[in-house]
């Protein structure tokens, strides 16, 4: 999608830090939540990959909208959307979080921030969540607040974030652990910067609260990021592939529990709390999941774009489909995300995966990370 | 967006007719509820206009998902969600339903499909109406399964469409109302065809039950249509904004509530039934709304593309912004839609419209449709 083509509609939103992108030359945009986010720069993915691994990018991951839960039932809101347990989750802290349907059907998997007792942020994936969370707020007549704040985040990713951060938050930053946040002063206003991100590399997220911020925070890091070679990026689908870190919409829908996404560790079975699609997920429970979410690695050179599913079979049985799939020029091969249905999923079983190019490719089922 | 872009993510949906608007040449997408919408072919935004006037065109528009609300509770929940008086409303009609929030904010505006007294369709714009509804049954337990079919609405739009489709489903379908459907057979299915679009010069939706005939249905239809100089096309910025087709996530957002957008009748303030949002609404009716959608047309020749909105004023106070735009060559003038503040929306106030190529332009505040 060009800039050209896709502004024409105040529908799809441009985000604080659009105009920055497009002088950097972004080539093109998805659409997530309504949003415009950036998909490739000048340089190649596979350029890009090894740039990630080894320097510092700054993404503009806007798209990755808050949904803020606040006031005297906010807890319990959030803990009936999740069959994460929340006891101990503490202020400062991240959690992600499988969020479901009555039927036990993934809704969407957001970063959970608890920003005090009684206020969270849910910075989600792309599905319109605030309606369902303000759905069983006014359902059962729950005492909060349910809105989308003006927070915008922009992520710094890869092993340089932690010099580039430094330098301009003070080494404070350091000390925050994967998965906490800590409130920093930028242009007098106070901010809440995550050690966070959609890759696998190190990094952070800031969640600008106030737009009209935008340009300057990106100039700011732009700026002192010139030392590091640091470069304008997204997320990278190799390098997201490789570290098994799956997209909703991709990977996952609705049609998906969190069983069959590998969610176990995040599901609370027992008696402790009530949470929305409990007793759906008891019952997958009990009888087993269908299928699961695996790595498949497969041979036969360089896989064309992964533009429409690979079916995966074995004897000929289609066992499963290939959602993400691509060439890892580190591992040599092509390493991709399938659910692969019940019997098949064993690490080390034998798949052929079909790709648009005709090639029938041998592969394995691996597991994550690559 | 090129389908090369575009297609890197199965998150972005294609439709069943995906292929056939690709071999028709399309030149671009949008995204709507996840899906590709077609956004221009080969010819021009005013060839098309003249020829959506004069002739018939096939438009996907799959992307108007539809949200299927069954059981012993559907009314109630399809009553819960719209201010609008559904008494009445019979099997086999159409009704245009604003969808609120709590606050009274605009959610979606779907037309609503009365299927069986227990079973509806929400044709809906771009949000997850779909989290929304299924919110509101699990706060409240009622009975009803929410869900979304395999239902992908195709569009014969423009004055030939009549004779276009009594040649393929017999005549019978023109003692269709507007916003009435009926039962056809296609394939040996039965296929609900109803009098609708997005468009004001008549025509027909087909919302097909079944992916798998997307492509066989759009060949029987475009076959059919060669006598009568048929094209693909999409909704049409001239003729929509001409006829004031508003636009949500353009026009008007959750910000917004519906006696902004000139839902005056839609919106039941009595005691005869509850709604979600009904006391934030009547507060609103009692107060007066704030502003009010309008048309504007403005001259100083053809206006840029509205990229971004165009701030309107009158004696250099901001009154509005113009979020979608352009000129009509069989007006001579541009035509705009505008929220515009109180004290201002009277139809014929004089303004003056802010286009990025740096033109003060004077226009006068109109009524829809132009």
């Amino acid at each position: 999608m060009s800039s050209a083509d896709l502004n024409m509609s105040r529908r799809i939103r441009r985000t604080p830090y659009t105009d920055r992108v497009e002088y950097h030359g972004v080539k093109g945009f998805s659409v997530v939540n309504h949003m415009l986010l950036p998909k490739a720069y000048e340089t190649s993915v596979e350029d890009d990959y090894w740039h990630l691994r080894s320097q510092v990018q700054l993404w503009d991951v806007a798209v990755q909208r808050q949904i803020q839960i606040s006031g005297k039932d906010a807890f319990r809101l959030v803990q009936l959307m999740t069959p994460r347990d929340l006891t101990g989750f503490k202020v400062g802290e991240c959690r992600y979080i499988p969020v479901i349907d009555e039927n036990a059907g993934m809704l969407n998997d957001p970063v959970l921030l608890k920003l005090a007792e009684d206020k969270f942020w849910l910075s989600i994936a792309d599905s319109d969540l605030l309606l369902w969370a303000k759905g069983l707020k006014v359902g059962m007549n729950l005492q909060v607040q349910v809105d989308e704040p003006d927070v915008s985040p922009l992520a710094v990713q890869g092993p340089l974030s932690f010099n580039l951060m430094s330098d301009l938050f003070g080494s404070e930053i350091l000390n925050l652990k994967y998965f906490e946040f800590g409130k920093f002063e930028i242009f007098g206003t106070e901010q809440i910067i995550a050690r966070s991100g959609y890759s696998k590399q190190g990094g952070f997220e800031i969640y600008l609260d106030g737009s009209s911020f935008g340009g300057k925070l990106w100039d700011l890091i732009w700026d002192a990021g010139q030392q590091y070679d640091i470069r304008p990026g997204c997320p990278n689908l190799i390098e997201r592939i490789e570290g098994g870190l799956m997209s909703y919409g991709n990977e996952f829908t609705r049609s998906n529990n969190p069983l069959e996404c590998g969610f176990n560790s995040l599901c609370h079975l027992g008696d402790k709390f009530e949470y929305v699609g409990k007793a759906a997920l008891k019952k997958i429970a009990k009888n087993g999941p269908k299928r699961m979410l695996r790595g498949v690695k497969f041979d036969g050179g360089k896989a064309p774009p992964c533009k429409q599913p690979f079916p995966v079979t074995t004897n000929d049985e289609l066992i499963g489909k290939i959602t993400s799939g691509i060439f890892s020029p580190r591992l040599k091969y092509n390493v991709g995300m399938s659910m692969i249905e019940s019997g098949h999923w064993k690490v080390g079983t034998e798949v052929v995966v079909h790709t648009p190019d005709g090639k029938a490719r041998n592969g394995l089922i691996a597991k994550f990370p690559f």
